[in-house]
């Protein structure tokens, strides 16, 4: 089995896992969390979203976030899934931007009403106006095991929009097991799969552990050679409107299992159990 | 990766799983847990203790559980940790017995107060009578990764009572992660080398998801060969005395996980969550 030295964690707490929570929480608390996160070691953290505020109400003061990530030294990614976005993000000089895909046409339908292939041809110019702003792209594909709307997802599927993605340029592609359906088997498949046929590519395994299966898909995915994981401190994320389904996958307890198997990830675990407690805090859906 | 087409899953809720629970349960509860767990489908259930009673209040009923194991056709494991215990065993014919050794001598004193090597010297005995009453005979390594009292546990000390177990003529070693602390690559690499040190020899694994590492330790070692894993129903189990401790690893999620990834269990998947429900409601620790 492989047990890479390091591993790279992403911290996507602050913007995946609290955007669909209910109440809004004020920036102060929002401040107070990524510094503790910046503390506790991350190089990355997704701290804005840029989408309108008519949609997702709690990012609404995404620039102050940015700024303040900015003066904290935190490389942050930002989610600019239109032109309107991406203006934003470069207004304020963002390193990183971040769009996303779905790997089924109704999840793609549904959620930004677009087909796969309009999204695709909205990246083109997206990513070549960002380029052009020296701005870092990530490409995120979620669905990319299982859809609400369509079950199972064929691999050709996933393949289809990480084709298009690295043809237009994205720099990196967090890999999303959106409905925490994936197992172990399939996650080792399918990253050995598109290592295979993306030797070049940066992926990221972005797992949620609705079915508890989320730190096993790690060890999966590590056999595929992935070293780069998405986490939501304190498993902030999943469904407002289901109180039992659990989100992203736990920084803590995705960094404690990594540091037992002697994979650094130059992250402080006590700092980390701190913001976990405090990130809890925010969240209406987490006891 | 190594995903076997078949795993047998072993139930060990009924003995493991209850009998820390601090208030008596009924003999007619305990009886209708085991029908529901036999009629999901399970060739063997842990279902008796042998303990004197004075020790296990919990487990005193065990011979009506032995002779509804029967009824109910189970192949039902019974703990016989002495000749006592033993006497009783062969007394309803039970058809399987089970004992216990630590690795650590801390914890084999503490919790039975003799030596490894008196313990060992007890089963010389114990398995003799045994075998000449035809009775199968499972050894349990117990803290085979870390100990309360001795942190992290050698190899060796694992080793040396696998190694006497082995020469008693134990027809199975179940090496237990009694306090739920082995991470991915510490079981890997020990399951690697027992099955290289005792190639004949059947090991099961029995893991507890203290720090929800369980699922992820199932797939590493199976990775090492192992295609047989305790887990206990609704995650029974765990000191009674802090809430927060989580059992042995629960049946229904291990075997959603075997079953997403095509290893197949023969249980009824449906009928072990009903079966869940069920034992939730005899433990005093699970919400």
């Amino acid at each position: 089995m492989i047990f890479p030295k390091e591993v790279e964690v992403i911290e996507v707490g602050p913007r995946d896992g609290l955007q669909n929570e209910p109440n809004l929480i004020p920036l102060e608390k929002k401040k107070k969390l990524i510094k503790m996160l910046s503390e506790a070691g991350f190089s990355r953290i997704e701290t804005a979203s840029f989408v309108h505020p008519k949609w997702v109400p709690q990012m609404a003061n995404s620039e102050e976030m940015a700024e303040y990530s900015r003066e904290l030294a935190i490389t942050y990614l930002a989610l600019t899934p239109n032109q309107k976005a991406l203006e934003r993000a470069i207004a304020v000089q963002a390193p990183q931007i971040a769009v996303f895909i779905g790997a089924t046409e109704t999840f793609n339908r549904k959620n930004i009403n677009r087909s796969i292939d309009q999204s695709l041809e909205e990246c083109k110019d997206l990513f070549e106006r960002a380029k052009k702003a020296n701005l870092w792209i990530r490409g995120y594909v979620s669905m990319a095991f299982s859809c609400p709307y369509e079950g199972e997802v064929a691999f050709e599927k996933v393949r289809y929009v990480c084709d298009e993605l690295i043809r237009l340029g994205a720099d990196e592609i967090s890999i999303g097991d959106t409905t925490g359906k994936a197992n172990p088997k399939a996650v080792y498949e399918r990253f050995s799969r598109l290592r295979d046929l993306y030797p070049h590519t940066t992926f990221v395994a972005h797992f949620h552990d609705t079915e508890k299966m989320a730190l096993a898909n790690v060890v999966a995915a590590m056999q595929a050679g992935i070293t780069k994981f998405d986490s939501s401190i304190g498993g902030l994320g999943g469904c407002p409107y289901s109180p039992g389904a659990t989100g992203n996958v736990a920084t803590e307890e995705l960094v404690h299992m990594l540091e037992q198997m002697g994979c650094s990830t130059n992250l402080d675990l006590h700092k980390l159990r701190e913001a976990s407690r405090f990130a809890k805090t925010l969240s209406s859906r987490i006891q």
